[in-house]
């Protein structure tokens, strides 16, 4: 198979959004939102940084790339739409694992009725995929970082550090059809973006939102440091999986604060409005936790502190980084 | 220098586009057209696949990224105005090669206004460098593939071939400091997309265009193919730059046909709109040829056929081909 071949056999048969007015076979796909404004994406999976042949199959691979894409549409307050699919193929990659990377994302994507609407498909040394996303928004719902205030509580969705957990099950080899560790696994593997309780928020006048991609330590640092404010954390709030109670309390620590790939969602809104955002939780069969406040910054710079037995502890900003 | 620290080195200070609302630093840039359609297209280099070290700096790689993608907006009819760059950063390369590379991409974005507005820099084992580009086009100027007619001028801007013969000048270290080959050696490095002139095509009612990235036989097949046409070219009127005459005939064949990465634009428009496109070749001081014609299909499928020295043969639709 080929790369025109490959391509042809990729190409959406039919596409599912109205704004879309040529998708994928020109030199570039055209669409018009006529009141929405656009957002816009990208990231990039690298095999062994990102994922692991032998933790996830090859439909897991796109269907996670996708899943943390959409998830930074749904921390704008914004409805996913289309998506670009980029891919680096080494030779050790048959086309048949190709298919089923793109099944995944085709999987995903389906759900949200997204369109693909273009590519790029090139050979290479290791797999690389890379996901541009689109969605649209109207301009006066857009959920920055930078909308915190003092006073404002601070929520958190689902629960912090199954990826993580799932992702170590997986690792160690521990037993991962005991259904005990199934839904660790499947959050790492399968992850739900919260587009639905997002979308459904824009009835809340101002709120600052981040996906927890990378450990919610570093997420309430990109929202403290955005809004100029400090964010006070309770320890004993966080919400994790009652699986995580098979784990050390180290590694629970950890994965709490520095997991990352939950793809939940962090944010801030005011008091007054905390009791409709819990309601909206409710109706999406969503839970949501207020794990602190937001109040003024009280030193040089804005910071995270957690209240954990009765102590203070300014929390470092940690998560993962590449490039050292 | 870490992931964060290279986000912050790299996001633009100011940003030219009026219509961007947000751009690097949330969850996902954002930006409202209120007239035009919307088109974008993803590009992925990989090192020593499409580029090598030893041809290029690491400023060129940049530039060039960019300057393919501008290429398929110009092809749209639209004008480029934002775009994201993902880069996969191996550790034989340094902090200063990738902010090269950003100098690169951001040389050539400002001669067309145009703004970084997102991103992903991860670590790998190769360098991959993956661009999103975004333009903005009255839908009533789109320049699709498939607006090619029976009776039509096919057209070409500039010389074909021409950066196929400078990476060979490069390759084979024939003397590249010579005044003669450094034209060839710049449309390798540091190709021009003809923005400006297809933007100027505004005035044209309708016109198919595609650019020359894979070269003129693939361009050509997929004009005929999206428009259910053949296309005729007069071998002897394809413009190939003077200095092609230090090279053999086959090299020259090969380059103009199949050579590809010219960024030249391939069009098609009625004979009565023919004159108008070269006045506006003029005005840019565009090079522009005419170089066959497009006829009604005569076989079972679209084809391209090329007449030299009086003879009619099908041209085949090679170019460079990944995933084999």
């Amino acid at each position: 198979m080929n790369e025109f071949e490959f391509i042809e056999h990729i190409r959406p048969k039919t596409y599912h959004q109205p704004s879309l007015l040529y998708g994928v076979g020109d030199d570039a796909a055209v669409y018009q939102f006529h009141q929405e404004a656009t957002v816009t994406a990208v990231d990039t999976f690298v095999e062994n940084i990102h994922f692991r042949k032998d933790t996830m199959s090859a439909t897991d691979i796109g269907y996670r790339a996708l899943a943390a894409n959409v998830s930074d549409i749904a921390a704008m307050g914004a409805e996913p739409v289309f998506y670009l699919a980029s891919i680096v193929v080494p030779n050790t990659w048959s086309s048949e694992d190709i298919k089923d990377i793109f099944s995944g994302l085709a999987e995903l994507a389906t759900q949200y009725r997204m369109d693909l609407i273009g590519g790029d498909t090139v050979s290479g040394k290791e797999l690389v995929l890379s996901i541009t996303v689109i969605g649209k928004v109207d301009a006066t719902r857009l959920r920055y970082r930078q909308h915190a205030k003092a006073g404002d509580v601070v929520f958190v969705t689902g629960t912090l550090g199954d990826s993580q957990a799932g992702l170590h099950v997986l690792l160690k080899e521990l037993p991962e059809t005991h259904p005990t560790f199934k839904d660790l696994i499947k959050k790492h593997q399968r992850p739900v973006p919260q587009v639905q309780f997002a979308q459904q928020l824009g009835i809340i006048s101002r709120m600052a939102l981040n996906d927890v991609s990378d450990g919610i330590a570093n997420e309430a640092y990109e929202l403290a440091t955005s809004s100029q404010v400090d964010i006070h954390i309770y320890d004993e709030t966080i919400p994790t999986h009652p699986l995580l109670h098979h784990f050390t309390k180290e590694q629970i620590e950890k994965w709490k604060y520095f997991g990352g790939e939950d793809f939940e969602l962090l944010g801030t809104v005011s008091q007054k409005e905390w009791p409709m955002v819990q309601r909206v939780a409710t109706s999406c069969n969503v839970q949501v936790t207020e794990i602190g406040k937001v109040t003024e910054v009280s030193k040089q710079q804005p910071t995270v502190r957690v209240l954990k037995e009765d102590e203070w502890t300014t929390l470092q900003q940690l998560g993962y980084t590449h490039l050292k």
